[in-house]
């Protein structure tokens, strides 16, 4: 356990995007998987998917730091997915937390959470900023990012979630920005930076001339709990990265169906069809020890294909021009 | 931890009371102590005291059955010490729990989990015999033991617990039943089962004539969150094992109390006074890293001290005549 604490604590390549799953389990804990929840972090913030039992003590294992939580983004109000939520809070405010924290999630999680902190005599000093959603919509526009929902097929309402990056703007192409006059120095510069320049002979260059395309910005989508749906599908679409939920495996299909779960195929089925880079799939009943039968399932339709394990860190390089 | 875990899945000697710590820590878990709870098991049956988030995690660490589980006994409303309930009881309504479980705390538990279980259309169908007080009064009366509770000292009402086995019968003695006229053989048992009997020549010999004097059952004390106080004392006299909070050390004996709190040293005290043959500590602040300190403050007060830690577990040997 220790080197793996050390190996997470380390911190981050400038400008990456890491996912680590602190909870991977389905409905009940297991001795290898807690109940789900996962940190993204991004340019020095933390945004935190789901709030399952215990998932205080994972983001401290994980060598998070929580002055960095910036946003929670609950899915759904099962037990599993919310239970780590009031404990967390408090703990942070124990820590001396002044700055906000934005909560978001379907109706009602503010009422979860007020009437569980009234029955505890516990007080929320750090201003706790709720909004609730039932999709599609846009639920936080971060620095650099936004982050949109949309409501998925579960036996309640559950909302599935995507994380968008601004795009990069694009590269200055120096030697056509010398065939049209622009000396080097100064005026290269404010190229760069979208503005338009008079070279020395008069003639006025937009940096629309000289710049190359934007380089789209990185995009990651968390789908739990759901049936495969045409949310998933535009939740996904082009993703980087596809967290999505596989409570079973095909053999059980009827299973998934009857619950408003997905199988790890259908998984794959809609990471494939929405054209996404990588999957990583979460929400693993209990029932599978060996993650080789969720990867079996789902890697011939979609070979790349991760079955997360808690702890598990993963990181979403840029994407070049 | 492989190994650890082996160990602690060994069955427990015949007739061995042991107490397992799910949860060291005060307020804020910590990589290694996690929050409240503690399993005390005798005679098949679990008895759980506290139950901080994460609890059931740490339960099924601990190769502890959750069909064993008996009673859960809430020292009082304090996030760290309740939140981990309403998903312990949602689990064990998913594992298909039939039998009735206890749940015994402070008044209002019965509406914290019937608040958050509402909340999250979650639904427990097995009996779950909530019973609220305030002390001092007989809360289980189980098979072979029986738990009181006591109002402690703290911000609000806080119950501590006592275990008291009930007395083994004394041993027969033999040589007096012989000399009394009592033949070898089936009378003797009779005897051993608390009967009288007749014996050939006419005489009656009651059990009380030959058997030594009952054995004293074992008894254990939980004291948790508190000042040294007198219903500390009274549920501590002459235990097998005192569990006392041992929040603070005394060079921090201001804060302790200020906030309702014991320091180790005043823990000693209490275990000393009330003749108690062990005392664990436990409900250590998050900012003592080294046990020692904690064992150092108690330990010239009263040597058999230990500090617990997560997963530990301590047997309390039956009491010899």
């Amino acid at each position: 356990m220790g080197e793996r604490t050390a190996a997470l604590s380390a911190r981050a390549p400038a400008g990456a995007i890491q996912v680590t799953f602190l909870g991977t389990s389905a409905g009940i804990p297991t001795e290898t998987r807690g109940l789900p929840s996962l940190a993204l972090s991004l340019g020095g913030e933390i945004l935190l998917f789901d709030c399952g039992e215990g998932t205080q003590i994972q983001f401290r294992r994980a060598g998070l730091r929580p002055g960095r939580l910036a946003h929670i983004l609950i899915s759904h109000l099962h037990g599993d997915h919310v239970l780590g939520l009031p404990g967390l809070l408090m703990s942070l405010q124990l820590g001396g937390r002044t700055q906000p924290l934005g909560l978001h999630g379907p109706p009602g999680i503010g009422d979860f959470i007020r009437a569980t902190l009234e029955r505890l005599a516990a007080h929320v000093a750090f201003p706790l900023e709720i909004t609730e959603h039932s999709g599609p919509e846009r639920v936080v526009h971060g620095s650099g990012y936004e982050v949109e929902c949309r409501p998925l097929e579960h036996r309640i309402l559950c909302l599935g979630y995507a994380l968008q990056e601004a795009p990069r703007p694009g590269a200055l192409d120096v030697a056509v920005a010398r065939r049209l006059g622009v000396a080097d120095g100064p005026l290269m510069g404010r190229l760069k930076a979208g503005e338009s320049v008079t070279t020395a002979d008069g003639r006025v260059v937009t940096a629309r001339e000289v710049l190359r395309p934007p380089v789209p910005g990185r995009r990651i989508a968390y789908c739990t709990d759901t049936r495969p749906c045409p949310a998933c599908l535009a939740l996904a679409r082009d993703a980087d990265l596809l967290i999505h939920e596989s409570t079973f495996t095909s053999d059980r299909a009827e299973d998934a169906q009857q619950k408003g779960h997905s199988t790890a195929a259908e998984a794959a089925a809609i990471a494939a069809q929405a054209g996404a880079r990588r999957l990583a799939l979460t929400h693993i009943s209990p029932r599978y020890q060996d993650p080789e039968a969720q990867r079996a399932d789902a890697g011939c339709l979609f070979p790349a294909t991760v079955v997360a394990a808690d702890l598990q860190r993963l990181t979403v390089p840029k994407r070049v021009a």
